[in-house]
């Protein structure tokens, strides 16, 4: 079988760089064959698979720097239908793209808001009072850089050499120590699923609200997986978007959610929360070559 | 004495509308008069505080819709030297700025991130094909906005009023329930403070980060408050940007760290945590009118 995966594009973004190792992993280590399909946004890509349009989505979700990607989050909450595949995690690594030949003629700096915040410590000392613009993508900062010797685009090195533009500074990032997490999502009942299945999933996703005004409801709900010993790696809050101080509340546990410590876990946790929603457990692929 | 107060500017911004109404409850409860001061960003404002260019800040912190600023969280961590006086509510109302006498000729929306997103809804309904710009602020989407009747911007109806420029539509939020809250910042050793000192402070805010790969200590740190019978009324996490997966943890807590359960609960806090900053306590001023 042949099934479309969606990305945040156009083509030269850190998420088709992901979506490309995932469709290399996919050559690998199953029959099913893969094509790439840009859309303009995350909301876009996730949209797609909740109405069936690819079989896939590959989006970010976290950043070791910038934090969560909140639209990714709110996102699978409203959709409701989608699960979680494979998370992967991809370096990412800044460069400056420019056709100035040095940096004192630069005056503004394109690029997406995510990447223009990793780099703020750099920008700060060697461009401080250059006018930061930002852009739907780190691809599209590109657009209109070569006629224009003033402007600068921060993005990775893959895309100053798909559209063949001059690199005028390397390793920009302020901090060397920076990953974005992935999750390869696809509708909960899907035939792909059978393929990549496995039956050691190491992590578990889920998010809950609480019934308002309730002190320590979030200690009790977290309680619950602390008593069983199951670790979490990460929790997060978002607004339910009903009224300011209503939180949803996003976590990532150490455990595959078919295991009886789990579904004992679930089962008390469901005491506490409003609306429980489960995105699946899967597991972290090795990413440390982007060929492997 | 006369103050100056930095806001994200320029003017029109909801920022500014929330440091007006900071500066018009000085003028009724204090001797203190300020004069508004607008920098480009929210980071730069929080950076004239620590170093002593204006007295105090205002800037936003978490809005009901699209969830916390986390550029002011950083910032706070990471300065190490500012507390917080008060907090205020602000309510967001956005309205369609244009040229145009109608939507169809519309191409283009310009707006800053959190303000696109808060319209999403009403963006996907009546103008799903046009091209969403994202901009530093609501205000400076207004740019160039009176030479092209092909675009619009989404920002407040006093902005549109500032600059002279028609409204197209108004109650175009997703959601009417659409609030931001501000902090207004100081350094922590400041002559203002005396004069707007309070001994019934409502709220603590503070942030931690955890010994890594310890098990169960969030949730030990929660249950400090919990036993105390302290409130959270909120719990955010952002990376620590040293590795991915490592978390600080702000806490906005309902009690004053004046009082001796608050002692208490400090003090056990810090066997838990690894640096723990607390930001201070402060109370939420009433903003049912901009006026009062």
């Amino acid at each position: 079988m042949t099934i479309a995966i969606a990305y945040l594009g156009p083509s030269g973004t850190y998420s088709e760089q992901a979506a490309v190792f995932y469709l290399n992993w996919l050559n690998k280590n199953t029959t099913i064959k893969a094509n790439l399909s840009p859309y303009p946004s995350i909301a876009q890509s996730l949209q797609a698979v909740d109405q069936g349009k690819v079989q896939l989505a590959v989006v970010p979700v976290e950043n070791s720097i910038e934090g969560s990607v909140t639209m990714t989050m709110d996102a699978l909450w409203q959709l409701g239908s989608l699960r979680i595949q494979s998370a992967l995690i991809v370096p990412i690594a800044h460069v400056l793209i420019s056709c100035a030949t040095s940096l004192d003629s630069i005056k503004t700096v394109y690029s997406h808001p995510q990447a223009l915040a990793q780099c703020q410590g750099w920008l700060g000392q060697f461009l401080p009072t250059v006018k930061l613009i930002p852009r739907n993508s780190t691809t599209e900062a590109l657009e209109g850089l070569d006629q224009d010797v003033t402007t600068v685009a921060i993005a990775s090195n893959r895309a100053a050499q798909l559209y063949n533009l001059p690199i005028l500074a390397i390793n920009i990032n302020d901090n060397p120590e920076n990953f974005t997490r992935f999750w390869v999502i696809s509708q909960k009942q899907t035939e792909i699923a059978d393929e990549i299945l496995s039956a050691t999933y190491s992590h578990t996703s889920l998010a809950f609200s609480m019934p308002a005004n309730l002190p320590g409801a979030l200690v009790k709900a977290l309680q619950v997986f602390a008593n069983l010993g199951i670790n979490l790696s990460r929790i997060e809050s978002r607004p339910t978007k009903r009224s300011l101080g209503e939180y949803l509340f996003f976590i990532d546990v150490e455990a595959n959610a078919d295991t009886l410590q789990m579904q004992s876990a679930l089962a008390e946790l469901t005491t506490y929360t409003e609306i429980l929603k489960l995105f699946g457990s899967y597991n972290i692929l090795p990413t440390n070559s982007q060929e492997s």
